[in-house]
């Protein structure tokens, strides 16, 4: 086997590198919007865009969608964000009290910047907060609708009132949210559905409790990517949220929401070395490229830490990213898998299909993008931190 | 239970943040310099900088340790490390073909600049690219003491001839090196002393092999913590590297070669959310801050995602960090343990030691840095990508 490298096609990049196919984003996003207008024409969408981290990425995604509302994970996504013109923002993980000087600094500068909690603790802080400064922080009620995180359950009456009771009259009680994170587990087209319907019955009940005491609940936002791609009906719910649908990933395609072949993102990694008598292929992309994110162990293909695919993005049958060291990535053929590994030359240039996109984005400082219609690879920057 | 955020010490950082404690990380040094000093004097440091990516850091480090060579794991690293004043640097992860115009131009730019290989096919594309730009690329030949990852066996004579013949006259073969990654999995002081000695034995034969076949060698490279920090006669190598040291984590103290309490390296986080009768406290330090490392896993102490400390850093017993979404924390009692859960009011402080503290290390822009002889929290810069 002789050294092959310049007679294969490359991505004009640096090794281990992140590749973003603006084709496949546009048609996934594509796919949410004509999947929506479909089935709940009324529905306010409100993408997470801390899956992007991208401005650009971030103005094509809300502009395909047609709205002008966001969701962030970190006050730095929303400071970053409103910076580049958004100014309808839910932060959509539970606030700590000592962050809402900064939540106040955003609404001071004309932002809606919305934030959660789901205890009596914080909605005490965020009322006094709100007399002390004279910002009425608005506020959704976070719903527990699966067990999987944080919440109020639909049959905490009691505590849902009291949470509401605590904010009622300082603060600006908005309504009530949930994320359907629990949908992440599902192992079959019922549970998807299941997951979905128990989504929208939640917060449907919270708002109604709310309701019946007397508070004004206007917004009933729900979301995640599985469950805003099912069949379900939304009615009475107000807006929707879901992130990692523009670029999808093996977590998604694991649970039947989308195919391998629409994964829009992927890491450009080079072979270094082999070890043939072991079946290994050694590469470029260790977990710094590609996370230590391991989302497909629970399920039923586990892909490693990735499903390697030709330089051109097409899927190689049961090679997968077997371990990981920092700079170090391990190819071999899933356990169990009698196909015969392929002798890919040093040099050569493979793609990797990530685990989770949001964990394996996170790992680089930005996207190199192509797309059919510009030969030219574009550099669109990530921001991180918090 | 009352919000009882102000009564408490607190950190004056935005959380979750990564702290790091400079005393610490002086004395960690300290420790592995004056083990070496006393095991190994003429040994050359060239500590491993990729846990650090931190000009400031990686100063103080090479100036406690008294060297100027240091070991990088991309490209990238060097690149900065060059900027920064380093002129002897190694590159320790096998070169693909197409880097080595950047290693040129490094090269051009007075750097030493060492790469590493353990194939033909690489040796014949260093040669042939040395020999037509002039430049006589400096090899170490890799060498695989412990099958965990990349190198020639050393008993594989045949192959590691056939590597050395091929560079040999273009290029410039320095030697060989091994990195006893193997060590990491030790379980025991004689598991560990064994790695150790495996490690020196297979350069050392390596070596041989290659002085008896005609060939220059005088490099003799090894290392990793846990071997460095073992009791082994290290006659005839002449450099070590290692990288974790400084800093510590919670591997390297389930293999028992620090303890707890010498890691250097923490992240900070505040209390979201309970949910007390899962015996849950949410935080807010999710796999983003943490990275999704599960290096415990596999030992005999899982530590989760990491292990929960109080503000001032005195461990939790069996409070963890069972599991991790992007942003959120799940802290619960180890499995089996029958301590009861504290109550820990929300907006706490808490700091979560890392499985792993190069992939904690490398979720964050930058070190919060805390010494006793400075009140004030300094912020030392991390860089990254490759």
């Amino acid at each position: 086997m002789g050294l092959n490298v310049m007679s294969r096609a490359r991505w004009e990049i640096p090794t281990p590198g992140l590749l973003l196919d603006l084709d496949q984003f546009d048609r996934n996003i594509e796919r949410l919007r004509s999947h929506l207008a479909e089935t709940a024409a009324n529905l306010k969408l409100r993408p997470h865009m801390k899956t992007l981290k991208s401005v650009k990425l971030g103005h094509r995604l809300t502009k395909a969608l047609g709205t002008d509302a966001i969701t962030v994970s970190t006050l730095a996504e929303a400071e970053v964000y409103a910076g580049a013109g958004y100014r309808d923002i839910l932060y959509a993980v539970g606030i700590s009290p000592a962050k809402l000087d900064r939540v106040a600094a955003l609404i001071r500068a004309g932002i809606d910047c919305q934030v959660i909690t789901d205890n009596q603790d914080v909605s005490r802080a965020i009322a006094r907060f709100s007399k002390d400064s004279g910002i009425a922080i608005p506020v959704l009620i976070e719903i527990d609708c699966d067990g999987h995180r944080a919440g109020i359950r639909s049959d905490e009456h009691e505590k849902l009132i009291a949470v509401a009771s605590e904010l009622n009259g300082s603060a600006d009680l908005r309504g009530v949210m949930t994320h359907g994170g629990g949908s992440y587990g599902a192992s079959s087209k019922g549970e998807l559905h299941a997951a979905a319907e128990q989504e929208v019955r939640s917060v449907r009940i919270a708002a109604r409790i709310l309701r019946e005491a007397g508070f004004q609940a206007p917004v009933i936002s729900v979301g995640s990517t599985p469950t805003a791609l099912a069949h379900v009906n939304r009615t009475g719910v107000s807006e929707l949220r879901a992130g990692v649908f523009p670029f999808f990933d093996l977590v998604m395609a694991g649970i039947g929401v989308c195919d391998v072949s629409e994964i829009a993102l992927s890491v450009v990694t080079s072979v270094i070395g082999h070890q043939r008598q072991k079946g290994w292929i050694l590469c470029d992309a260790g977990w710094m490229a590609l996370s230590r994110d391991r989302g497909t162990q629970s399920q039923a293909q586990d892909c490693g830490y990735g499903l390697v695919c030709d330089v051109e993005g097409r899927a190689i049958p049961n090679l997968i990213v077997a371990s990981t060291n920092q700079e170090h990535g391990i190819l071999a053929m899933r356990e169990g898998s009698d196909t015969a590994m392929a002798d890919i030359p040093i040099g050569t240039q493979l793609r990797i299909l990530p685990n989770h996109a949001c964990a394996t984005a996170a790992q680089h400082g930005g996207y190199n993008v192509t797309s059919k219609r510009s030969r030219r690879i574009q550099w669109f920057e990530r921001f991180s931190g918090w």
